[in-house]
């Protein structure tokens, strides 16, 4: 194992990657410690106290494992406050009944609650041909599902994300009050999911809201017969001045080139419903096995490991900007990132950012991983983290769970620990161990 | 689509499977008929009346979506009821504690409770090492864990499957009392499952109950600091005599090879405590979406398909037996069979007990299916209910689901259909109708 790579043999490799597996598979602590995140701390949004704890807590756990050295990076974050409000209502034929939505992470509140009638749209671009007439001083209801055609669902995701990233500046160009956006599932149900959302500037800042899927759904029906109908929404929320706070980065020293990186890291910040469990607190407490394991097999890498547990992913990306201008600052050599903040699911592949020598080397290794259940190698989007590394001379790495499952919890009050496998939260943590032994061996 | 297997191309092949796929996802009905078969009927044991239901449901159902022609086929199944006491206690220090039990299939009750000394073993070899004194009037607890070192979870179940299935009778040899079996799960949790169990012939039948993980581990350490510690179990279960249920068979007939059939199914029993969601109403709705699914999409298949709802996979097989014995009898040529009977889960191969033409056939396939998730050849075990049919000129397929999962809820309480995801599902069933596609179009 202390041999360089180029003498490292294929039957040592794959003995040793099998050592891997049955460490994190007999011992892991990762599900564990994502009880603990989960339960003792909770969600944990950016400029919120949990956040303070789960950054110390990510600091005594990582020294606890024996990292050489953990340290705290400053990170400046904003700080916005769901508050305890959040009411939807829809008023038809003199009744109204309860609607489930939440604030979009980012939005203006309500002065108590506003009222108007709704308009349903399907694409932003469906806004521009409607008009004005029909926008003006109403709530737009943006109601496209997500592709169910699309096998990846974060590609189905990712068609469907306008609707609550830009939706509601689009919709106050034209004169409308509010916005409801169907949540990004495919789950038919009653939870709303929140996630970020911006305003463009000089466009007035309009209230905006997830609602749940059913009730979506039913809003479409109803409109039909009922074009009249009106909507009620109050939200709570507001923003504060930004706030300190931090990543956490722990490292074990490399033996052979101590100044270049291989970073592995997921978000430690989350959504304020649910727990972040599997968004990202499935990533961190991966990350965290890598080291516990790696340590545990007396693995001394040639390269320095990074584990980085990034903060505020999911409503500025600071924590990643900070991490990549820090880095870029002090001339550090990052050979590899590699993320994990698709969800605690059972792992199916890699995507990866990089060159064709690093992606044919990637592909060369599939033998390795294929018994763990690892079997894709594909092109494209690492993380939001580590994205801010990217250049030509760093490769990217996300690790690729089976998705199906993954939007059913997604910023959304059942991203809970139970939800969590602990032999699938186990396999994406031994996987990315086994990518970090191969890139640390087998420097492409 | 109607073009003979020599003249299918594959642009043409590739677009026809990713049409099934489109309709599966689109518009399947199997997550929606999982919910009436797991709610409306629930669980449905051999010969309990709700088999019967879910016999009518089947036939009703397959009728409904248009096969040729829909038939019964009689099976003798057993007929075991569990009553509804099944107790468990420690007696400790002069206090005592609930255990989580449940009768083993097929075990006969107590009179009253059955209170005795425990002792515990982890194999059933230890039995002849610890010898008769150490057993005889005790309660045996078979202690031993699913190995989780094993990837594949069916591997642990099976390494672990001796205790439930013939511990019972190679303790009693012994003069034990009663057997506790710990459950077959890697899941550490209160929820106790059952499963199969066999008595020998002329061995004393003793009570067999499984008993949840977190009590087998309590006792075991129990029993470290007290030896003498009892044990009491009251178990309600009875056998009666054997009652006639049916297979539900369906065909869409061939328009080229009409005597050649490929059979598609599950098995429409299932145990007596959950819903019997994942084993197997998933293998069940599974198969009936195939038949949906090629109808919908107006194919015309060149080989009779077969859809099989089996009875009485869970405690005799006497389906599956009965199925391929007629089958036999009346000389049917079966080209191919397909089984779903490993959980709900996304798809990710198909194991098969075929010769080396077909498995390189498939081989040769996999580049249609790895789109959609579906990456692995595996020899080895098709499913239980299309087992008897294998003979050297029929080829055998399992789905393999993703696993790591299905021993959670596998044979326990927490079967049930909540647990089971909608898409993950709808993949499976549109992977099997992909397949029986190629075995119609490109016969190997």
């Amino acid at each position: 194992m202390d041999t360089p790579g180029s003498h490292s043999t294929q039957a040592a490799d794959s003995i040793f990657i099998r050592s891997i597996y049955d460490e994190v598979l007999a011992n892991a602590e990762a599900h564990e410690n994502l009880r603990v995140l989960c339960k003792s701390i909770g969600h944990r949004l950016s400029g919120s106290p949990q956040l303070d704890a789960a950054i110390e807590w990510g600091h005594t756990l990582l020294a606890a494992y024996g990292a050489d050295s953990v340290y705290r990076q400053s990170v400046m974050v904003p700080h916005w406050i769901r508050g305890n409000r959040e009411i939807g209502r829809v008023y038809l034929d003199g009744s109204d009944e309860p609607l489930s939505i939440t604030a979009l992470g980012g939005s203006v509140g309500t002065e108590g609650e506003l009222r108007a009638p709704l308009v349903e749209v399907r694409y932003l671009e469906d806004l521009d041909s409607i008009g004005r007439n029909a926008i003006e001083d109403r709530i737009v209801l943006f109601n496209r599902p997500m592709d169910p055609l699309l096998i990846n669902t974060g590609a189905a995701y990712g068609g469907a994300f306008d609707q609550r990233s830009d939706g509601a500046s689009r919709a106050a160009m034209y004169g409308a009050k509010g916005v409801l956006v169907r949540s990004l599932t495919h789950a038919l149900d009653t939870f709303p999911h929140t996630g970020a959302m911006r305003y463009r500037d000089s466009i007035p800042r309009i209230p905006a809201a997830g609602i749940s899927t059913v009730h979506a759904s039913m809003l479409h029906n109803a409109l039909k017969e009922h074009p009249e109908l009106e909507v009620g929404m109050e939200l709570s929320c507001e923003a504060f001045p930004d706030r300190e706070q931090a990543n956490v980065i722990a490292e074990i020293r490399g033996s052979e080139f101590p100044d270049e990186y291989i970073v592995i890291g997921g978000h430690l910040d989350s959504w304020d419903i649910g727990e972040g469990a599997h968004d990202d607190g499935a990533g961190i407490v991966q990350s965290i096995e890598v080291l516990r394991t790696l340590l545990a097999l007396g693995y001394r890498p040639r390269h320095t490991i990074r584990i980085v547990l990034f903060v505020n992913e999911e409503n500025g990306n600071n924590g990643g900007e900070t991490y990549a201008a820090i880095a870029k600052e002090k001339g550090e050599v990052h050979y590899a990132a590699i993320e994990s903040d698709a969800g605690g699911f059972s792992p199916r592949g890699f995507s990866m950012e990089a060159d064709d020598v690093v992606y044919e080397a990637f592909r060369s290794w599939l033998p390795y991983l294929q018994p763990y259940g690892v079997h894709v190698a594909r092109r494209g989007w690492s993380g939001v983290d580590i994205r801010p590394l990217k250049d030509d001379y760093v490769s990217l790495f996300g690790l690729m769970p089976d998705n199906q499952r993954y939007f059913d919890y997604h910023h959304s009050a059942r991203d809970v620990w139970e939800n969590v496998n602990k032999r699938e939260l186990e396999l994406g943590a031994a996987s990315i161990a086994a990518l970090v032994y191969l890139l640390d061996q087998q420097k492409p």
